[in-house]
């Protein structure tokens, strides 16, 4: 091999900085003056080797389960300095700083209301009682000798964001209790077979083992669908936050439901209309009812980069990307617009498209370097579109907070400077 | 809602325990003498709610990037105890512990030569240059500007295990160089095409900037097929024993040519003939010659569960579960056996099925309690049939040590624990 070659700073200032154009060239970084020879054009060098290439690293077995690097250390989740602690705990995922579909494990957003348990996987249990034939008492061993299926879905709170202003500033501000994870368990339709339902069983009221006891009713339709009691989580097992030992998983529906730390499943008639599903993750209506039972979030989509804080370093070519998703199944496109709204253009999906899992859509983008407002919409294999924030208003009122899945736009000024365009 | 019910180990060993049978029951729990009147039943009860109920569990913000439960610490990297540190050190994916097809990033398996380097992305450069037009330096922000993609693709060592014994204990010890992830990046064709690739140019020699600055020849082809610059792995950004800030990844190609801390690009007419495909990664043939450039990994597949180490608890109902790959694209069908090899059935595959990535399949199993050896075998799109090791020894000889795709046998005991049937 020829000797290393100076791509320092240094050397990369004293050499033609530039984005190309023209045919083919969408981006680009410093063009040499003539092949290998750049870095001898500049006096004053700073040595051709990396310090990192001069002596040896990190020796093996000194992370045996790894971390990101240190020059990450400001990519954690996203946590409230004013948050009630065991009220309204929660901590949303970095999204503007992801790639991709899979959320890491390290990085999947939290939401609980008693803490989190540390709970000893061999003591716990999962009992199943009520409208069936036979009562049963798991452990976490058992449920693993069932058939397992593995799913990547995602996870989205229900309040992600409230209708309630301030927005925030980042798309983790706004929607970063949301993340999408492979999972691992069991088919909740095979358990209920394996206790036998009896025919007046309609509802499966699902209860935590944290300091909450945390109890959602589940309509016995979504039980035999495609819910799932889920043990592992991006291959491991599930983390302490996401309901170690067990935790159940319902494709599509509110955060909330897919109660953690799982502990009881009672088959009834009725729901049991807890504090989860009365006081909260209700909603009042312009006539004085109450929408209740939500299930399902709807089609809904951010540009995540660039998005809010973030600055656009130049003029010219600009990749928008961002993540789309729908309860009710498949995404089948995503539009963008880059001219507030006035036209749309279909973003490419990224390949697999999975039901009830996050879509990174990407559209190419030449920007001009004048102010822009951008902003993406989905629709789902239902045909359903992400609706906009005043039609979302107008039907639901002022007292509505839960389900708002509205299109949000972002504001570029001509420095590239990105705010959030509604806030 | 009513009382919560004891679900202790106590009331469970003092109430009915069996594995269920008959129709449709394929595993069970405890079954209750009468609905939630079990507790009730038993003298001596420990307390109903669990000590993790009784207290809030851990506030918001104690983990900002998460971890696993202490409960499961044992859960790390398998690095051996006699590695050389700097020459062959290497940490292998447990594995048997995990589900689904995606590696946590803490887990995923490392394998260097010079140890991890500490690289700052804000210094750290890409340099492209030989036979091309317009030679090229690239800060992470430049490659970052680029059209994106994300793609779930495996990764392995060629040397996973070799062909010498002992083979190890458990699916870690014999096949944990391997792992799956979904990564983000820039194609390789489209810097290749930005920099203007000279007629003549055949090869491309990448150069890692760790302290042994590990360099692997590149056909064309590849780099012009699927090959990838990559800046993340499952949503976040590479790891330091990944290659953080970048690494070049080559679906399906041996893992020593993914080179990580990637450097430098040198589009050249030949390859370099460097260490790492002159003294390793080639071997030597029965005629006295050597095979060399041994890129792809062929198809093969492991049973995870149950594997070496592991216990059945009883006889009856187990699920047989595992993964299988194929450098070559998708795989297209598992086979199982459970007579020691006399017969085979299909296992059911994951959907959903990706090229270049780790497939997870399932075959149900009644296990009669009596000794057995079972093992899978993976066939690829190709047609291609994982061989057996007797096999790939006839034909590849006592010299052989890379790129052993052989099927591997578990041997069952009467008493349920499982071993190595080739160790």
């Amino acid at each position: 091999m020829s000797s290393t070659i100076d791509t320092s700073d240094k050397s990369a200032t004293t050499t033609r900085r530039g984005f190309l154009k023209g045919s083919g060239a969408v981006a680009g970084g410093v063009v040499l003056g003539a092949g290998a020879s750049a870095a001898a054009e500049t006096e004053n060098l700073p040595p051709n080797v990396p310090d990192w290439m001069k002596a040896p690293g990190d020796p093996m077995g000194s992370q045996p389960y790894g971390a990101p690097s240190p020059f990450e250390k400001g990519v954690v989740k996203n946590i409230s300095k004013n948050l009630k602690q065991y009220i309204s705990a929660s901590g949303r995922t970095p999204l503007q700083e992801l790639d991709g579909i899979i959320t890491p494990n390290g990085l999947f957003y939290e939401r609980h209301h008693g803490g989190v348990p540390t709970i000893d996987p061999a003591q716990h249990r999962l009992m199943l009682h009520g409208l069936v034939e036979r009562p049963l008492i798991f452990t976490v061993d058992d449920l693993r000798r069932f058939p397992s299926e593995s799913r990547i879905h995602f996870l989205e709170c229900s309040g992600n964001p409230g209708y309630t202003k301030p927005y925030g500033k980042t798309a983790s501000d706004l929607v970063g209790l949301l993340s999408c994870a492979e999972w691992t368990g069991v088919s909740l339709k095979l358990v209920l077979q394996e206790a036998g339902l009896k025919p007046e069983a309609k509802w499966v009221i699902a209860e935590g083992a944290d300091a909450a006891a945390l109890t959602r009713s589940i309509p016995i339709e979504k039980c035999l669908e495609d819910a799932m009691l889920v043990y592992s989580q991006n291959g491991e097992r599930l983390r302490p936050q996401q309901g170690y030992p067990l935790r159940l998983l319902l494709p599509g529906f509110e955060g909330n439901m897919n109660v953690k730390w799982l502990r009881r499943l009672h088959v009834t008639a009725e729901p049991a209309y807890s504090r989860e599903e009365t006081s909260k993750y209700t909603d009042l209506l312009p006539d004085g009812t109450a929408r209740e039972f939500s299930f399902y979030m709807e089609a809904k989509s951010i540009i995540t980069r660039p998005s809010g804080t973030q600055r656009l370093s130049a003029p010219g070519f600009h990749e928008i990307t961002g993540i789309a998703w729908s309860g009710h199944g498949k995404i089948k496109r995503v539009e963008v617009s880059v001219d507030d709204g006035k036209s749309w253009q279909d973003a490419q999906l990224q390949e697999p498209v999975l039901t009830r899992a996050l879509t990174r859509f990407r559209l190419p983008w030449q920007w001009d370097g004048k102010p822009a407002v951008i902003q993406s919409r989905a629709i789902d294999e239902t045909g359903y579109v992400q609706p906009t924030l005043a039609e979302l208003l107008a039907v639901r009122g002022e007292n509505y907070f839960y389900h708002n899945n509205a299109i949000w736009p972002w504001r570029i000024a001509a420095d590239g400077e990105v705010t959030n365009a509604l806030a």
